[in-house]
């Protein structure tokens, strides 16, 4: 490994800097908090966004594309959203440059100043409800169930690499519909979708829940989420599903003729998670040796390294890695075998450990004697020396071994630190000592979630969908309540 | 069928936006030049992204993803860059909105403008090599070879769908290199992938080239493309490849310890296709009943067809259906059944004409009694009836016959319009009259084609490598010229 990374107990949050520049996932750019993903990085984002986009066709959706400048005046048609998102974004204001007149460079002209401003998408509810306008004129145009893959603009003030950035990548899905409770069923159809890529692939163990008001999404009547704890204690929203009801169909005045044969709005959704996945994946499950990646969506899957001292070993410990490695690439696994020389054995081990490859498999002159490798996994880091007939069985025994440990592992770390919480003083003490997630009863008021957000930066992270009915006191004001809330100081 | 297409003959152009729209590719949006992609026309592009992604994973690139928004004076350090690309471009000049005080709507704050404006991409060299610059010290580090699919804006003052939009979708190749000859090398390398996406997976033939001084891209040494007849005898560059030389690494000063311990710059290519493709699919194949897509890029393979009076025979023609269906995806295909009853059979057949699904199987109450089906091409819209027994090899023998013909149809239109001329008015009568492919001589100067163009519009669409060398005269000149060169009217 080039250099050690910084230690999760010594600096949270400079070890995650770490990891994602050391691991090259991602980088800061020149363009004030704009990242560049690298090719590790985007790498796994292409994994993510694959079992996506299958997620969503096996659920009836389509792709489409959508502009990314809206005109300015889209966002004030929607009362709540220009609120939420008209105001840090980045507006172009220009279509051309000049030469500079005094010979050096270029310009803006002036002459070429836009009649109406272009906003760079915070989100696209306004230009796809604009479009859907067109395309909805009866009951039979219903549904429509369509998503983008898009780049996205949010002005942030202060920004990290993959959890919070300028320009970010996500996918937002916008569908139309003639009923409510249609819609309601896509909401829920969505976050369920989003949870379950999150425990299957992702290995993250997520509650899902609703918003509480102050949280909700601009123009939303209600919002979905799904909520995981990181390593540290905090909870990260690693994605929603916003019911819409009618607010879009009204601003942009979509009418559609129902089967009763009379005028009514559409009802609609909106769904989305972003790159700010690979920043969940990244610091729920890795350590202070590297990244820990879930073998679903690890771009590499099992690593080769030849231990050797001769080059005339190095030849016969070449061919039986070339063998191996086309035995488990004809399983479906993705194996890289480095048989590179600028870099010794052990800064090999080092580096695929911080690179996060599942499984690593070594093999030396022994082991040629023997038909054996050494196998080692990087979440445990336990590794032995086993037979090589048979290895492709073993290999994909371990890989999986691997997702469910994960997911075992996080999961019993967000038992270990979800606390039942009925008093104030308790409350604050776990929040500024512990984290994790409080389950806590609340009056139901924004007034009081905002005054305990002003006490311990608390938020409530959701209301779990499913909840317990209990009867209890809210633990601020004491008035009474009918379910507990999830807590959490939140990314 | 919706209405009716204008036809080729009638006015070629209409004919074209007829289709892109009635086919539900694309459309124009509310925003001035800038397209929404439909799903049906997004459906293409993911199997044409698709495709080529494995091209380059196969030729060993890997996908990476850079800041959209380019600080101003990046352009203004490659020189003949700037003049091809800084020009007419998007420009953010601030980054927030703020109520209007007057109290309707938004506006710009003043209060929020950027030091410095940035430029939304029009191609990405300069962000790329800003970056490449911290990631290259030795030859050990090269070379790099990284793709990004991206969406691109170029402030184009007249727009068509697919074929020229303010914004647009296209991936943008860009290596680094430590030697001229590798660069070469993969500059060549990145052509032949086009020109074989586009025979194999498009059907369209091309002509791989050199492009004159004039036709350069803005920064190049040298530029190659791959060039292709449409029906109207109009050509289209479907794709272009760039020696950059080391012009970027000059720019932006990114050097580089050779393996002679050396310090020198880094050397360049980058190559591109976009969304245009689309365009070019549509008006090379495709007739007055809609469109003709080659099966490999196809979204839908077959559609299936009940044709019946009564819901018993429905209900029978959809059980056999369903297992044709089923057969038929299990050998890869996508499959659509189409048993809505909104539409009659007729209806329904001059839809999936106008869409170009490629293969159509429609089943009566006849068909049921006997086993058979009616099986219909798209390109030439024969129909016969055949056996159910042995369909799923029937089908798939079709498709490739279908991906063939189409492809040798093309050929044969390129072939009848590919014209050797010798004299200035042989050319000028079959520039005006019948537009193709004019292989001529030119005498090699940037004066005589850009006379040729402002007297014919015609321009030098490419010097084919692999050319063959002949002495000859320039048909405008009289001087002498060593090869001739393919003119044509282009898109």
């Amino acid at each position: 490994m080039a250099k050690e990374l910084t230690s999760r107990k010594e600096n949270y949050s400079q070890w995650y800097n770490d990891l994602v520049t050391k691991a090259e996932l991602a980088e800061n750019s020149s363009v004030r908090g704009c990242m560049v993903i690298k090719p590790y990085g985007f790498a796994i984002w292409e994994k993510i966004r694959d079992a996506l986009d299958k997620m969503f066709k096996d659920t009836g959706h389509v792709n489409a594309y959508f502009p990314m400048m809206i005109p300015k005046s889209f966002f004030s048609k929607e009362a709540s959203h220009v609120e939420g998102f008209a105001k840090e974004c980045a507006v172009v204001t220009h279509y051309r440059l000049k030469n500079d007149p005094s010979g050096k460079g270029v310009v803006v002209d002036e002459d070429a100043k836009l009649e109406e401003e272009l906003v760079l998408r915070p989100t696209s509810e306004t230009i796809i409800w604009n479009t859907y306008k067109n395309w909805i004129q009866s009951y039979r145009d219903l549904p429509i169930l369509i998503n983008q893959w898009a780049n996205i603009v949010r002005w942030e003030m202060r920004t990290r690499l993959f959890l919070r950035t300028a320009e970010f990548l996500w996918q937002e899905g916008h569908t139309a519909h003639a009923t409510r409770e249609e819609a309601l069923e896509e909401t829920y159809r969505m976050i369920d979708v989003y949870g379950s890529f999150a425990e299957n692939f992702m290995a993250l163990p997520v509650i899902k829940g609703k918003k509480s008001v102050n949280e909700r999404f601009a123009g939303a009547i209600d919002t979905f989420c799904i909520e995981a704890l990181m390593q540290d204690g905090k909870a990260l929203q690693s994605g929603t599903s916003h019911f819409l009801g009618q607010n879009f169909a009204k601003a942009f005045d979509v009418r559609f003729l129902n089967k009763e044969g009379k005028l009514d709005y559409v009802w609609a959704t909106s769904w989305g998670v972003s790159t700010r996945l690979i920043g969940a994946l990244i610091m729920a499950h890795s350590d202070d040796d590297g990244l820990i990646l879930p073998p679903k969506l690890a771009p590499t899957h099992v690593v080769i390294i030849p231990i050797h001292k001769s080059a005339e070993q190095l030849a016969a410990i070449s061919e039986k890695a070339v063998l191996i490695k086309k035995e488990l690439e004809g399983r479906g696994l993705s194996v890289k075998y480095d048989n590179s020389d600028t870099q010794k054995p052990g800064w090999k081990f080092a580096q695929y450990e911080l690179k996060g490859i599942p499984v690593r498999l070594a093999i030396g002159p022994r082991d040629l004697e023997n038909n054996t490798v050494e196998i080692a996994r990087r979440d445990t880091l336990e590794k032995k020396t086993i037979p090589v007939n048979g290895l492709a069985e073993q290999v994909i025994t371990l890989l999986d071994d691997i997702q469910n440990n994960i997911y075992n592992k996080a999961l019993d770390f967000r038992n270990k630190n979800t606390f039942r919480v009925d008093t104030w003083e308790e409350f604050k003490e776990i929040i500024e000592t512990k984290g994790g997630f409080v389950s806590a009863h609340w009056d139901g008021t924004a007034e009081t979630e905002l005054k305990i957000k002003d006490e311990t930066k608390a938020t409530i992270r959701c209301i779990p969908i499913h909840n317990e009915r209990e009867e209890g006191r809210c633990i601020y004001t004491g008035k009474p309540s009918g379910q507990r809330v999830l807590y959490g100081l939140a990314y």
